[in-house]
């Protein structure tokens, strides 16, 4: 059994990404944003969460680098992350997608700033995402920018969310695998794979982060699907069954709960096995690649 | 008098931006985005338009490159500021926004494709935006994807939107100044840098990249306000009057028609000024600032 202390180590990664998230936020409003757009993109991105993606992205970079005191270059390259997806859910929540009143627990973007500021305040997350990841003199960056916009781009995370609110969606598996890919998976890959270009990894590093991300963020989406089953609402911050009750194919509606669970165990298998050259057994990333499926949030 | 042929020289670079913008979304299917959205993207980025962005970016590259075969990399920039102008119409054209039905004489793209795939195709363009600056070898593009996301972002049009639809704007010159930078300003300044950048031009060429950007910018924007009281719905292709009608403080509303024109054209004065080391007597910037102000629609 794993005898790393996964709780000790997340807390800790959670707290560094709000201290980073919370510097980049204090810059806003000297650099000319008004006011209550600072607010607004303020209010949904310091929401907490579980800044997978951010804490991902700096376990990679960390271990590549082979050092724990972050960089400027794979702060901002985690901190955009979370500005991209916490854009994503403020556009998801609006009332013309999913129509959401809440969210982790508190009133969505749209219902505190009206819908307007709502949609400007993700665009201006998703932009100043790549002013953070293109400020510098670091040679990263350039590539940073290009894996943080393919992956949340019309191939990716944005693709993904067409597949899903498209009207004639089958409910087939191989339909629902190629939407999570693209609507979580990509931006999750992302997220090592930046940690890796950060931290100054070689490309067999690369190969390894692609493959342990897009088998975590499969492995997090059937979790996630799960956990709307069998979860209570107080645990979700958001009603329960919300997605069997909106009609949404999960991959227990597709495939069963049983089948969901035994895939999403073999994806952290998998995970686990790419890494294990890069942290040796039992390290952050595969502590990180369980938790996506034993969570109870 | 100008003898510089500004006609031919518009019409030749907006056909090559055209060509262009039509070989990058050519690129869109085979790289996996969902058919739909692909053609929602096309839809308003080939609508036709005055690509003033991209012939500005063009244009300077091509002066500081002292060549007129256009590199990659000003391809891409001059792509992208379309791709990012368009996100912007698409996104101010929403039921929540400005609530528009026609956009250049055709139906918006929510009155197309309905609001979901509207809200998610300007995201993709403005993210793919990204995806086309950030991709290649060239060392500038670091640079580029930085000064894109600094105009598009929070302090520049996102931030000038915000302005905009702000309850409490106050009826002041300096206040429709500050969105008017913000808002159209700091792209059409970023457009002419990020040409400046792409030719390899030294800081000399970028200041004053920068300065004629400003001045025309602004420029453009007061005759935009000066044609929505003067011109007719048909040459507009949308309904004349519209900004008086919905209540909206105007250059003319707030310093009148003649106070207008007289500032918008000591600012091509500006802007013609800040070129003509670069360019000469009577180049395409020279003629190019008077057009902004001297059109029609």
């Amino acid at each position: 059994m794993a005898t790393f202390q996964l709780d000790t180590f997340l807390a800790a990664q959670q707290a560094r990404v709000e201290a980073l998230l919370n510097e980049r936020m204090n810059r806003l409003g000297p650099a000319g944003t008004p006011p209550r757009l600072a607010e607004a993109m303020h209010y949904s991105l310091m929401a907490g969460g579980k800044r997978l993606r951010p804490v991902l992205c700096l376990a990679f970079a960390d271990i590549v680098a082979r050092e724990s005191t972050v960089s400027a270059v794979a702060g901002d390259a985690a901190c955009a992350l979370e500005y991209v997806h916490t854009y994503s859910l403020v556009h998801d929540d609006l009332p013309a997608m999913d129509n959401d009143d809440y969210r982790r627990g508190r009133l969505t973007n749209h219902k505190v700033y009206g819908e307007p500021m709502a949609i400007l305040a993700g665009d201006a997350l998703l932009t100043e995402a790549f002013t953070l990841v293109a400020s510098g003199p670091e040679a990263a960056r350039a590539a940073l920018c290009r894996e943080l916009a393919v992956a949340a781009g019309a191939a990716g995370m944005v693709g993904g969310q067409v597949l899903d609110i498209a009207e004639d969606r089958p409910a087939a598996l191989d339909y629902l695998l190629r939407l999570h890919r693209m609507k979580t998976g990509a931006l999750i890959r992302a997220a090592c794979r930046m940690g890796v270009l950060a931290g100054g990894g070689d490309a067999d590093a690369l190969a390894r982060a692609a493959a342990y991300g897009e088998a975590v963020g499969l492995a997090f989406q059937i979790a996630d699907d799960v956990l709307d089953v069998t979860a209570t609402a107080e645990q979700l911050g958001k009603p329960a069954g919300a997605d069997a009750a909106a009609g949404r194919f999960t991959f227990p509606a597709v495939v069963g709960l049983e089948a969901s669970r035994k895939l999403a165990k073999e994806k952290v298998s998998e995970a686990i096995a790419a890494v294990r050259p890069l942290e040796g057994e039992d390290g952050p990333l595969a502590a990180l690649a369980r938790y996506t499926v034993e969570r109870q949030s």
